[in-house]
């Protein structure tokens, strides 16, 4: 096959084949095809999207250049939860252990974050000892004897998405619903999963800040999810503003130990159970979504959830002393705290900037080498539609730089707009698609 | 400068600065923006295009990427000719020792032939001796000695345009208006010329196979030559037959000597003197670019074009035996004819395929590294609408290799439709643009 001809077919708009985008994708995962031309092809397809049948045989090809797990050996269902990232979004470190208490098995292979996003990884990291870099055979022993795994993407799993990734990151073709749901669906199929739940977030700290572009790519993931013979639900879910009240990796961790306590900001908690709840109903342990909500609420008030949490974090290495005493955790080494300026309402947020701020503090990174510190973050106190007075704490932040602190702090109040008149909370839960 | 972010820029459809565009062009020449970045930018450009200010910004920096020669020493108006590529296309070899021999300096740079198109450079290098890869310094004594200099791109010309032709050719991006206005333009600018004539093909042998894409290219150009005032005209002329009978290396060099002494196919006297014609206008030595032919009509009758042809292939180091006699020349080892298998009037040629065809017989490369058989060729006996006998001869195929003659004679009828009715020849010269 000719490469060049491949590339000029999807630029023209035409529809590739099975074998055309087999061979396309196994060449440039074995560095047949220079990266040039898979850019070249990457932007194309950017611009002319894909069809639903190449879409999955892109998937299929970047799940076929790896392993897939082979989770046969687990008679329970196996059920994943993916979010497309937001900024204080730590619903799988909740929703995980919920969903595992009732008897769930969750396989869930996560990432790193990058830019104004956190992930998952970073945040098991902040706990002393947690190991997110299991082999596949960690990975079978662990789900099968906690009944849940959190880990890193191996080299196993879907390595051609990992080099298609890398390329798209640098080469603007990040935001194209076909290479999107390739992306995460290649990995979800490889842990071997039955089923998944689906958080796609929307708004203006969302990498999707349109509804539609949201709902868009919900379609195009539970049709793949469907091709593939996989149980799926979707939720999109508001992204206006951070989720409950803390940002940073130990912070995030913090407030989903008081959550499974029961302490949480409501929406989190909302969320959180929403999602388990769905991952319950769709492993067959619950007759709806409803009911699974329901035993999900119950898990956390009979301690069962967070006693998985424990179980979790016991089996992957992790200190169980900050589970416990999670206020015992170090501190920042500057603790600075914000104050209204102003007297209103809560109106906006503008939640990418608040996600790079969190970063800028020591929380994130701008490569993927970057290192990052656990205890550095923000957090904010207030929901939009919230009545703040003028001089109320509005936010802490946390950094061990007071240079750093400053650079935040100048920008910060321009993060924020109040209004004089009543504001109307934005809807969590946009949507459920099934 | 982030190259991410300018990528991004041009992919969603905005204008890119002065600054922008010669940071990606300087970067990318230096080495410093990695190819996988540079074509996804490519692709970029060919989907959201580039305004006039865009492509005179990218054409200012393709040519600032190398030298520019000097010619103020040469008193005489610099007129160059250039032509976006067809089949049986020869008119340089004649138009420019016509233009030099009314007075005019003809500085050419040329190139080589790939996939259906032929080069000035391979023709002229079937001469035996004929010196192509002079340096700036021979280029100027040439043309100031010899009134032309006809010769290849030298790696102080227009480098940047070097390496983003290579990368376009390999991803699918050559087809942009922009980006061949400035590949183009960059090169002849950096001749050091006063005025260029361009001839600017339409139809199923040329790079544009509708007019309005060539008008649209031809509208570009003039702009560009306006912006960095030169003087210039379009022609856009019909490529849907090949320009005369002969294609190939030699035989397109014997078609031009026939040419020079006054005996030509229509078409190709036609076009040739009407771009001798306009390059004599555009350098001040006609009053009008009828003027301008007639001038030309008479240097061919009265041998001086044919004498200058000669002085330059002298000068350039070529062989005058075989100018002088040219019947002399060594012939293909194979020489097939091919006659009509049905009667009619002489409807479509298959342009591009009879360009390939002339390539397979051994006349063309299909990547830059292949060697080509300077008597490798076809003769082609008609022009559109002609009135054809069966059985007629209609070709003859020149080549070395019995079994490239076997394949080509095979689908060379493919290439050929005949209509019972009478058909319209098409019209040469479409329009010319000022």
């Amino acid at each position: 096959m000719n490469t060049i001809e491949l590339i000029r077919k999807k630029r023209n708009g035409e529809i590739l084949t099975r074998d055309e985008i087999s061979f396309l994708i196994s060449s440039f995962t074995k560095n047949k095809i220079p990266a040039y031309q898979f850019s070249a092809f990457l932007m194309a397809v950017y611009f002319k999207g894909m069809s639903v049948e190449e879409t999955f045989y892109l998937t299929e090809a970047m799940l076929n250049s790896g392993k897939i797990a082979d989770l046969s050996f687990i008679n329970e269902s196996k059920i994943d939860k993916h979010s497309t990232g937001g900024v204080g979004d730590k619903t799988s470190l909740i929703a995980a252990p919920i969903a595992a208490a009732a008897g769930i098995k969750v396989p869930m292979i996560s990432g790193r974050g990058l830019g104004h996003t956190g992930g998952t990884l970073d945040k098991l990291e902040s706990i002393p000892g947690f190991k997110t870099n299991l082999t596949l055979t960690q990975y079978k022993s662990t789900l099968k004897k906690t009944g849940a795994v959190l880990m890193g993407q191996t080299k196993d799993i879907a390595p051609a998405d990992k080099l298609i990734y890398s390329l798209r990151d640098v080469t603007a073709t990040v935001e194209s619903i076909p290479l999107i749901t390739a992306s995460i669906m290649s990995k979800k199929l490889a842990e071997g999963i039955d089923g998944l739940v689906l958080d796609i977030k929307t708004g203006n700290g969302a990498f999707m800040k349109d509804q539609k572009d949201s709902e868009a790519l919900a379609f195009s993931l539970i049709k793949s999810a469907n091709d593939f013979d996989k149980k799926v639900i979707a939720f999109i879910t508001d992204m206006n503003q951070p989720l409950g009240n803390c940002i940073g990796n130990w912070l995030e961790v913090y407030e989903s130990i008081k959550a499974l306590q029961g302490e949480s900001a409501k929406d989190l908690m909302e969320l959180s159970i929403a999602l388990s709840g769905a991952m319950i109903f769709l492993g067959g342990k619950a007759e709806s979504l409803q009911a699974g909500k329901e035993i999900s609420y119950t898990l956390v008030k009979n301690g069962k959830a967070f006693e998985k949490l424990l179980e979790i974090v016991k089996n992957q290495g992790g200190d169980l002393k900050f589970i416990n005493e999670p206020d015992k955790y170090p501190k920042s080494k500057v603790i600075e705290e914000i104050n209204s300026n102003e007297e209103g309402y809560l109106e906006e947020i503008d939640t990418f900037e608040l996600g790079i701020a969190t970063a800028e503090l020591g929380a994130g990174r701008k490569t993927l080498d970057d290192k990052i510190d656990p205890k550095a973050g923000i957090v904010f106190k207030f929901k939009i539609g919230d009545k703040i007075n003028k001089g109320e704490l509005i936010a802490q932040l946390y950094s061990q730089f007071p240079s750093k602190i400053e650079y935040v702090k100048k920008k910060f109040h321009q993060l924020i707009k109040y209004s004089p008149e009543p504001v109307k909370a934005p809807e969590l839960i946009k949507k459920i698609i099934t």
